[in-house]
């Protein structure tokens, strides 16, 4: 690990490669009017939930096939001009921007459910399905997928982030629940990873290099997922703490004792104040943990005991338990509105998320510290985690137009990503490192990692049009 | 899919590159005693558990640290020779042999525990360190490690074949155990991807890539991997079954109604008698489930109660259950020994293992086809399976030195591949492509998933160095 030592370039390297008038004009040829180059459609497809503001794609091209993604790839590639995946838009590390100019793909309208297989408890979905979508469609199957970013983000854009969410202590993350992928590549051909077997030791493993490669390799145009039973039984709870401390070690300790907890999330005490202006909740203002139980009605009752006695030696108390869906939702609803109750807490403010993981018994360490430092800054913040998985978002509640608040921030974000990488971490949990965070990136895997990166896109993108700019400087 | 149209070449492609005796000389003077081209040495290092026959590598390097893997790396790297590195030698696919000639790196001594974090549930070992090894280690601190192929194999072997075992259905394989990895690149050079954190979105997923990548991407020389906390109570029960369609349906059954099974094996009634035989355990000569659950003693005996009520509708009886570690022991003997006692069943003959795992809907149709025809073709054969993954083994047992029988053999796997990948299946599940499976590895992912693989194979060792010639072509 090599500690980054300057605070990450507050601006994106903007190299704009040139589009040439031929390449809109044969794609407005072949998309009609599924090739836009309306300003307002263009801005709408060069920005994403990031703080940063780069010039816009040169045309937006809205795919309904397989065969659209492949002629719109083969096309910007004669042209060598990039190309930018969009799914909803809701990606926060800069992924979206057209840092080197090029078109937009917009897979919106490839919102096909291709086929469920309930008997094998998988799916084949087209990338823009959200998870909201793909839940409603699965439910009638007594089947759910569990991963869930705080957007209700498309499932090609959770594949390309390599997307987690309150489920992932659980189920996993998107690294764990992709079994195949179509993919359209560099040169426009179709090519399949994978199959809906649910192991296979069948050459390299190109769905998971494919899962978190933020469209650098290739566009996903079909993807295959797990899906899991919906739980026979279901609860929730929410539990105050007299402080995060208390909270984060009471979670410690739920998961070295290997309790299969679905969901633990913490809200810290002055998010908790937002999220009640926000929704009118009247939660108490203390340190929340958020808590799920999925299993059979005995096995569900024993984790919630188990974990009732843990919280309670850590003093936890005014357990409030869910059991019906209305119930559940209300709970989570405090979590699910943390990022916009924050938000709007501070009208005009933009948010710089952090997204560090650490080991789970450097957890509280790795919080409190940071938790200092944000506190000594005076930069307004909220603070929400995936705590079972060691992973916590700080957002640092900027005025987008002060330069010093931005430059405070990615201050103190330098300093959380440092001490989360010398605690065996990583500085990115589940969103990504598009723009943000190429500088941690290196620190935290070193240089010859990121060559083997950029050697592997190089062989797989000659000329580098696949989302260039993202995750290394190339 | 394209299906394979033609059985496997029955003998691997054979192109021995020169290995110039100042190699040798250099080998000798950096290592020493360490360094050996005595006969014997070069032919256990050139062989694995597969049928092929080559001629063994030029020298072997036992290597005592990561300096040393990158020293004998660098050096054939000077020379352009292959590497291939050793572990114990319990692959069964011919990922061993030296087909392109090039020198053995045995990492049998780099087989140090280089540290156990409890409290994060993680583990660090060298490459060298076997599963049983590893699991003495773990014992004392209330932790185990689940990934379990029918050898006692090691870490770095288990890391390059993605192997998993009979825990896989709840715990996964070596794709979702692996944390991070210490790798010896094909310069030479030394590079670390992932880190103790339980997930990330930290770019490209170098760590997957390694995993299965079978020696052809570098020398994996440090593996964290994660652990799991003992089950507070564990039980494993033998079922028989009037037919193996009774007993895969039971299995069917289990896993779609979510039961957290911890291992579900099937032996069939001619293995059994075989394993009868070998080692007098007096088990009813049927179609076996050997099952094992984990869990709180509650949570087991709800599970072992589903399962029973699940097998009493399929005709499963005689329930045996074993809950001290001796009965259990006494029980797995009866799976864990399969192998050897069907070798024994027929003195001199060796086995042709197949490795398809199909999705769980597939498996009883995919399972009763091939065994019609296995028994058609009066080869004897073995046929266990880790059937709550889809997964299964036929060990066909051929006379070695009978061309016809190995002819035989390979008809009937291929016929069993082209059935598994008609049914969306792989090839593989666990024992990886090798020499054995390259023609199909090419019918089930297409070639340019192939070529993406030989790709990304050739950007990362450009003299391809790395254990040439396995997986694919090249």
């Amino acid at each position: 690990m090599n500690a980054p030592t300057t605070p990450h370039a507050l601006l994106p390297q903007i190299h704009q490669r040139n589009v040439p008038p031929e390449l809109v004009a044969a794609l407005k040829a072949q998309f009609g009017t599924r090739c836009s180059t309306a300003l307002a459609v263009r801005e709408q497809h060069g920005r994403d939930e990031s703080v940063f503001d780069v010039p816009p794609p040169a045309a937006v091209v809205f795919a309904e096939s397989t065969a659209d993604v492949a002629a719109a790839v083969g096309l910007a590639a004669q042209y060598r001009v990039p190309v930018i995946p969009f799914g909803v838009g809701s990606s926060l590390e800069g992924h979206l921007l057209a840092v080197q100019g090029g078109i937009s793909i917009d897979l919106g309208r490839m919102n096909q459910i291709v086929a469920i297989h309930p008997e094998d408890l998988t799916v084949t979905v087209q990338p823009g399905v959200t998870r909201k979508q793909l839940n409603e469609a699965l439910k009638s199957n007594g089947l759910f997928f569990p991963i869930d970013p705080g957007a209700d983000a498309s499932l090609g854009g959770m594949c390309a982030t390599r997307a987690s969410g309150t489920n992932a202590v659980r189920y996993g993350t998107m690294r764990e629940n992709v079994l195949g992928l179509e993919v359209v590549t560099a040169s426009g051909a179709v090519v399949r990873t994978g199959t809906r077997a649910r192991k296979s030791a069948a050459g390299y493993d190109l769905t998971r290099l494919m899962v978190g490669s933020e469209g650098t390799l290739g566009v996903m145009t079909e993807i295959t997922l797990k899906v899991y039973p919906l739980p026979e039984a279901i609860s929730a709870a929410v539990c105050s703490f007299p402080s995060i401390e208390a909270a984060v070690r009471t979670t410690i300790a739920i998961i070295q004792m290997g309790v299969p907890i679905a969901r633990v999330e913490l809200v810290d005490a002055k998010t908790v104040r937002m999220v009640n202006a926000h929704a009118k909740l009247g939660l108490r203002e203390e340190a929340l943990l958020l808590m799920e139980f999925h299993g059979s009605p005995a096995s569900v009752k024993e984790q919630a005991e188990t974990v009732q006695e843990i919280a309670a030696d850590h003093g936890g108390n005014a357990f409030e338990w869910a059991s019906t869906p209305e119930e559940r939702t209300r709970l989570w609803a405090a979590r699910h509105n943390a990022y916009f109750a924050a938000i709007q807490s501070r009208p005009g403010c933009r948010a710089i998320s952090t997204d560090t993981c650490v080991p789970i018994s450097r957890l509280a360490d790795c919080l409190l510290e940071s938790i200092d430092e944000a506190d000594a800054s005076g930069i307004p913040y909220f603070l929400v985690g995936h705590v079972g998985d060691g992973n916590f978002h700080f957002g640092y509640l900027i005025d987008p137009h002060s330069a010093q608040e931005r430059a405070t921030a990615e201050a103190l974000n330098l300093k959380l990503v440092q001490r989360a990488l010398r605690m065996d971490g990583t500085c990115s949990g589940e969103h990504g490192i598009g723009l943000h965070k190429m500088d941690f990136l290196v620190a935290e895997t070193g240089a010859g990692a990121v060559d083997m990166m950029r050697a592997i896109k190089t062989a797989l993108d000659p000329h580098n049009i696949m989302n260039p700019g993202k995750i290394f400087a190339l």
